[in-house]
């Protein structure tokens, strides 16, 4: 079951990935990112994690951090800079990443 | 075909919006989400939106904004609020509701 990630109250980062995938090599990249999801777990700094793809191939992965200087040892972990260059080679027909400062928060749990 | 977002240089804000749905009334609700995006669209400040939703019942909608209170003006808007009345009645399980400053961006296009 799907599930919201659980943050501490604000400010804390986000980082905001949105791809749009080319066709092929479908089960390379979701092992790739399966594993980027488990080692982006075990980081410094890491406080979760949401992310879907639709049907017209748009995913939006967002992740949450403690700090910029997690934020950015996470992208120069040597493993994600592997899986970032496979990302650019075969995977991606465009991708945006947006680091941001969450600064308001506001959760919903339907009462029934 | 999907599109990513094309937004100015930061800074800039954006919504970040998480949510798990109920089962039950998928027409009524996609009505009402399609209908919340195209007035959204035509709001002051607004710069752009991504969203996608998962097999697994995981939606992330992120929409950009030029300033806080733009974002403060649609949450007000009374149509949209009539919505977020009937997403907490009927359609969301949970969601969380994000407000984040984009400090960097980048992008990348497959050179293919």
């Amino acid at each position: 079951m799907a599930e919201l990630a659980s943050t501490p109250a604000p400010p804390y980062y986000a980082v905001v990935f949105t791809s749009i995938r080319l066709p092929g090599d479908d089960e390379g990249y979701a092992a790739t990112a399966d594993q980027m999801l488990e080692l982006a777990r075990e980081q410094p700094g890491f406080l979760g994690v949401e992310s879907a793809r639709g049907d017209d191939g748009l995913g939006i992965t967002v992740s949450y951090w403690s700090s910029l200087e997690a934020i950015r040892a996470w992208r120069e972990h040597a493993e994600h800079r592997l899986a970032q260059e496979q990302g650019r080679a075969k995977w991606y027909r465009s991708y945006a990443l947006r680091v941001c400062c969450v600064e308001r928060a506001w959760q919903f749990e339907c009462p029934r």
